[in-house]
């Protein structure tokens, strides 16, 4: 037999066994892909209810604070994108990790003494979505946990799951002001524990730690050796006298990556640039550093129209465009949570910010509702007023209603939950 | 002892061990984020070289067409951009598989009776580079193997090293036009093998498979129940009378995920759109279409100016302007290949399609020069011109010229390369 009569024997046999296994030609799914899990998309998809056909709908459901209208972009925004159109110079590739401009601009604007920033700090990606999947996917390995806030934004839950890291869930305390249950928190932590995820003002919460809580959530940080990320794209979006702390800005020795991004700040989530910035005074996260840099490869960052832009939108944006969008979301708030708190069943939780509010539903004063998921299908049916149960935030027995419609709006939406609540109350 | 008490001495135990193997804060970079390898920036890195002060730089190594501002985005695109900014109704999120509109538009232009589109069949993603993160994240496990063209784009090893899918290279044949060497692609495949992917026409080779041959490549397929995820990005863009068979149009039987996007054709690689076709008549694909559509819940998608906008782009674009675009790379295809072909020591391959060129190089004929790399590394220090080693593309001792610079500057970068070639040519 000569060699090459052995490689075509050796070959035959092996397509034989090849086609074997490989006869029936069904293509499943990867495992990954079946472990990626929208818990917002599946909680709704299976509530499988119709709005009332006669009542026109009010969605309190999504967090996009476009799609009533009365919350618009600065129109100095759209200039800045008409300006980089115009210019034909902003269509190319950018460095993957986001351009060098947008990065520069985003280090003077943030940079703090407390919490310095320099253009190697940060990182853009496609969304804060893309921000969060790379800081998860730089720190964690499969075989780790990551601890995730309960009522919590779905999102931390999805990237996690995909990368078959586990989930294990922190208590926030309603009767609180939705503070972090430190001792609860510490039983979580052990030698698997990769970072804290820690999301300041919430979704879905609507609330903002204060300077003493989020001191004691660094000191147990501290204490575990835990990094940080920091969602905290609602940052300064809170009401009256609240004030938000970057939690970075409260210490020098935890290191924190905080994700944020241009879409509630300037209305535009439709954009899809978002960041990481890396705090880090210590190089404890040197290696991550390289991680979210190497990660940033896969897709290739952000639209280049709008990091070309950042220099202006951030700049140029008047301030107090923000305070407006904040005042609306206040009045929003107080407006609903006076009409809300006087429904028997319902249990409200006044948001200090964000663009949202919870509300506890004594379950069993209403009748022949089983949990917070039928609550919200049948008010869907019966009201035409959409919420997510909140079973979305692993928070069953909560629904969570957005500030975004216009006043008046969310006013109606209030009123038809009280009419609905009167009804099926005991 | 009180449960109370028991509970307590538990935990202080655990802290204690927790402590004790979290005593050194020193935070590793992830598994995956240390696989996500760019063999670009790695090889470029590698190289260190500097340009020649004395020369003006000349780079013929990014396929990005907007750098020369010889190659320009058609006005109409821009203002279909611009329209959808002063309506101020595109700045919504938009579902993370892509809007509407957009796929429907997408449906409707690549439709053919032979390969028949619905919405249904298309995912949108954040550039083509996401669109195969989904294809290839959809189709494979971590413990299968994904074949790839060698050379072939390195973007798919990025990819599918990043999720430890193990890369299992087929050759293409330099001397027939970059055909796929069946052969000993056949010996690759086993019960492990999720998928092959195809690019065609080619980058680096800028090859355009012919109808027979992508014929061969189905047949194949079909034997082994292959899945093809087909890169089809530079579709169209052949010369002369060379025609472009988009292979789903050639077979009912084999499953073909297609990947394209805006990058190329409108020359817009900033914008960040591109997207996947699922052409599969027979349900093998059903569990892929869904999970395509999990996956895409990562990042949320593409920027929703510019889906917005792609009705607009693909129906309005004159078809003249990507004629245009196509008649200056065979130009310039025209003019490098007779000015490198003449010189000794290199090996051209002249280009069909695309927007590059392989150049091999007979290395023992160069006095002192090692490798591909060590040759660009030169090239570059002598004669300021840049462009990529083979190696970027698992293929040692070519190098790769683009076709985007003004005709007469990649002239000059090819007397520059004939020059250099010169004087190191023993
Ligand atoms: C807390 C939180 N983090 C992150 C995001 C995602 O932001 P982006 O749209 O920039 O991906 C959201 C969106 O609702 C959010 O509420
Ligand atoms: C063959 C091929 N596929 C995919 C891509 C990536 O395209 P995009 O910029 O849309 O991510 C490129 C970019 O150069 C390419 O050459």
């Amino acid at each position: 037999m000569s060699v090459n009569d052995r490689t075509e024997d050796a070959l035959n046999n092996k397509v034989k066994n090849v086609m074997t296994s490989r006869s029936k030609w069904h293509v499943p799914a990867s495992i990954v892909s079946k472990r990626t899990v929208n818990p917002i998309r599946e909680t709704v998809f299976n509530m499988r209810a119709k709005p009332n056909p006669d009542k026109e709908l009010i969605s309190l459901a999504l967090g996009d604070p476009t799609i009533f209208g009365n919350f618009k972009i600065h129109e100095s925004c759209i200039d800045a994108v008409i300006k980089q159109l115009q210019s034909y110079k902003a269509n190319g590739y950018l460095p993957a990790f986001g351009c060098e401009e947008a990065r520069k601009a985003l280090a003077k604007k943030f940079s703090t003494e407390d919490a310095p920033l320099t253009i190697r700090d940060i990182v853009l990606g496609s969304g804060a979505s893309d921000a969060l999947n790379l800081a998860i996917g730089a720190l964690c390995n499969e075989d780790q946990n990551i601890l995730l806030p309960r009522p919590g934004f779905s999102i931390y839950q999805t990237i996690s799951q995909s990368k078959g890291i586990e989930c294990r869930y922190y208590n926030l305390l309603p009767d609180r002001n939705w503070e972090i249950d430190l001792d609860q928190l510490v039983t979580l932590i052990d030698d698997k524990t990769a970072c804290i995820l820690i999301n300041n003002p919430s979704n879905p919460c609507g609330s903002n730690f204060s300077r003493q809580h989020l001191e004691s959530i660094i000191q147990v940080c501290e204490t575990y050796k835990l990094v940080i990320i920091a969602d905290e794209i609602y940052e300064d979006m809170v009401f009256g006298s609240t004030k938000f702390y970057p939690i970075a800005s409260l210490t020098k020795s935890v290191p924190i990556l905080k994700v944020s991004g241009l879409a509630k700040r300037f209305l535009v989530p439709g954009w899809r640039v978002g960041w990481v910035f890396i705090y880090d005074q210590n190089g404890i996260l040197d290696e991550i550093r390289d991680a979210l840099l190497s990660l940033s490869n896969i897709i290739l960052g952000a639209n280049s129209l709008i990091q070309h832009s950042i220099p202006n939108i951030i700049f140029n944006t008047p301030d107090e465009f923000y305070q407006d969008t904040i005042n609306q979301f206040e009045r929003s708030a107080s407006v609903s949570a006076s009409v809300l708190s006087e429904i028997r069943g319902l249990h409200v939780i006044v948001p200090q910010g964000a663009m949202y509010m919870m509300i506890g539903i004594n379950i069993e004063e209403f009748k022949g509702i089983k949990d917070d998921v039928e609550f919200a299908a049948k008010l869907l049916e019966e009201e035409s007023v959409m919420c997510l149960p909140g079973q979305c935030f692993h928070y069953p027995n909560y629904i969570r209603i957005t500030l975004i419609p216009p006043t008046e709006k969310l006013k109606e939406a209030c009123d038809r939950i009280r009419e609905f609540c009167i009804r099926h109350h005991i």
